[in-house]
């Protein structure tokens, strides 16, 4: 990796004291390496580093580096350096900071933001996690709808310098409701003479404060946008999303499904950077409250102990069946959690959903079935019986697994609980536990135990 | 949803073949929405509704559509239209056409495009699926160092048309090496009289054709990115990738890796529109060769027939062993294949992730362990052989699946077999085995069965 390359190169300009040499190389880096360099470094060196970037790429390097340094740096600011980040920070990146920092912190930091700034991050720390309000930014450039496109090129020309994203535009009426959007793009093709609002496009992709930032991520998919605006329950603009912030929500997004779908209680941190304990802590919940799921499916077991000492074979079935009915169970509730979290599955889907695992159910069931038919017939001295009783138990115990995985997300869904905690652990639980009682009931009947 | 909405509207304009009510509708809605009622009408009212629509809006229609309705709409098309679209299309996206197209069409296709698109298209059906060759386009805005910054927005006013982003330019030497980087934003920002030489940005972060559409979206998103240059083998400029292709492509490879994890055959449509018989296709083999394994397992179980016909009660611990095994293998192959994709954590992480997870391990282990220990010892008589090697089975169950789980993906990393494969469904098989083996043994020395 060109980090490691990149932390020996500047510890050893640090430690030379060569002030050129340092300077040369911040200039020629990008904010985001030298983000990582200043994450890794011991904090005195960080703080020298970091005074040494011109003021301009300063913020830039701040808004890249990690919660922990940042926190760090700002506890040696000046106040006067604390308010002049604030204010150079953009809104949504300045919220971020303030929503990581411990109290004390944050009492300092919002005393010294101007009036204005202090009002603007108030008003966003209201805004839910994880909701299209808390991700939005409020620098964005606005149009009036009776400016010529020359006038308008030079307006942005003047004063875009500190707008998150100067690429769209947006026009409003006079109680700041939407009217129209304009891309640079367009304002750029267009003759100086035109109007803006003869160009400006009126079919607007919106999202409401309170949206989930999932469903922003659609929308920008979708749509194929690079800004999205964002408005109040008036129908008043009160934001816009860039595009960067979504490709990182939708990673985001997706890691926190690939965490729950394993067990595993959603952190923020990488997990190299997660400590141990915070590890123990994400994943020991759920580790416990499956592991007494799986003591009740001992008792379950316990019931048959009739069965399985008269016929000790059945139980090395139990394995193959079990195991095969978690793995149906799994591929059922991550084709529908997928779906569901991409938007291409809606809870008014569920009959449709069903009926698709039903037949895929019997199909799979059926030709696994069939495999272990033979496999058994001809292992166990030909006996019919143990043979049938095995490839009945697995049909059921596939059909079973599909329809609880492909269900159960969808229910989840419905009652407003994450479906991604509906996936493999649980199911596999769930489906062990009915795969059992009708292994043991099927035997009992048909070997008549 | 909107979406069935839409389609009713639709289809009873067009039953009423209301020419201009069908107009109105097309002028008012965006290009996807339009695909996608396309996309669901029957194949002659598509032709009709695609028809109506003004030329330069249908290629964006055209280029939303799924591929199925694109190609029946390329059947019905005219020579000239065909040329037309091709022509019209981003050459990414008639590259994807391309490539979905059965053979006869293609040749048509390609007969009818101009001689310079038809060798821009077979250049890139060269490079390989998923390489940033893939995904990128031609159409960007090229600027000569030596022109005035208001030379370079009067040239991107005239010639920015065709272009799929004006919102970064490139500037090449004589022999097209990548000099430098310019946004739009910086231009307009800077002074009409000021060189583009001078206020370009010559730390130029790209990527090579051949680089995985997966590194792609890291530097995207480490980045903040809104389109990234793509050089070939003897660094020349030969595309750029634009960040509305980059969402999908971050959105597809999370899913891809979904359905791997899940032990599913990674397919291209979503459920809803994938056959039944496609799904069995992508989710059996799967499952037989797990169930295969699942039937060693079985044979390990029979094994030690005779230990649990001596203790019967020794076999109602095995769900709960086996159950715990997988999870916590889930657990840490999980977190190691996301960082994985992440590019959080590399193969030469491995002795490190390797002495995390036996922490993570002993910690959870011993706990998890301990609650079993008193739960076994009261529920059986005070029994403290069975209590002491179900507990001390439980921590070597956990330890091993963590072991494995985080490991078999490094490894899988290292020999170039995707680590997704490496997930819970043959984690669990795995530690299931040894889990057994561990269990019965660690029974048949305290208990001398």
């Amino acid at each position: 990796m060109d980090e490691m390359h990149y932390i020996e190169e500047v510890n050893e300009l640090l430690n030379k004291k060569d002030r050129k040499a340092i300077s040369a190389w911040l200039f020629d880096h990008h904010p985001n390496d030298i983000a990582t360099v200043i994450d890794e470094l011991e904090m005195q060196k960080a703080a020298v580093l970091f005074r040494a970037l011109p003021k301009a790429k300063a913020v830039d390097v701040f808004s890249y580096l990690e919660t922990e340094a940042q926190i760090s740096l700002l506890q040696g600011f000046t106040d006067e350096e604390v308010t002049r980040m604030l204010e150079d920070l953009y809104t949504d990146d300045a919220v971020d900071l303030i929503e990581e920092l411990p109290a004390n912190v944050v009492t300092r930091v919002l005393e010294l933001a101007t009036p204005q700034t202090r009002a603007t991050i108030n008003n966003y720390l209201k805004y839910p996690e994880d909701s299209a309000g808390s991700i939005m930014t409020t620098e964005y450039i606005h149009l009036r709808a009776d400016m010529t496109v020359g006038e308008a090129i030079a307006y942005i020309r003047t004063y875009g310098h500190n707008k998150e994203t100067i690429y769209t535009a947006y026009i409003t009426t006079p109680h700041r409701r939407l009217k129209g959007v304009l891309s640079v793009r367009n304002l750029l093709m267009a003759k100086n003479e035109e109007f803006i609002a003869d160009i400006m496009e009126e079919t607007i992709i919106s999202a409401s404060t309170t949206d989930d930032q999932e469903h922003v991520v659609h929308l920008f998919s979708d749509y194929d946008l690079i800004a999205l605006p964002v408005v109040d329950g008036e129908d008043r603009l009160v934001g816009i999303i860039t595009i960067d912030d979504v490709l990182d929500v939708s990673e985001e997004e997706a890691t926190e499904d690939f965490e729950r779908m394993a067990a595993i209680t959603p952190s923020e941190g990488p997990y190299m950077k997660t400590s141990v304990l915070e590890q123990v802590k994400n994943r020991f919940p759920w580790l416990l409250f499956l592991m007494i799921s799986g003591i009740l499916n001992g008792f379950i077991l316990a019931r048959y102990e009739h069965a399985y000492l008269a016929i000790p074979l059945l139980v090395t079935f139990v394995p193959m069946l079990t195991g095969t009915g978690g793995n149906a169970g799994a591929q059922s509730s991550t084709m529908v959690i997928r779906g569901l979290s991409l938007e291409e599955i809606q809870f008014s889907d569920w009959l449709q959903v069903l009926w698709r695992e039903l037949r895929i159910s019997l199909i799979v069931g059926v030709v696994l079935a069939s495999v272990n038919f033979v496999r058994v017939y001809f292992t166990y001295g030909r006996n019919l019986g143990i043979s049938l009783v095995v490839s009945l138990s697995l049909i059921g115990v596939v059909i079973l697994a599909k329809v609880m995985g492909s269900m159960l997300p969808l229910l989840a869904k419905k009652i407003h609980v994450d479906p991604a905690t509906m996936a493999a652990p649980l199911i596999t639980t769930v489906v062990d536990a009915g795969g059992l009682i009708l292994f043991f009931t099927i035997s009992e009947i048909l070997l008549q135990i």
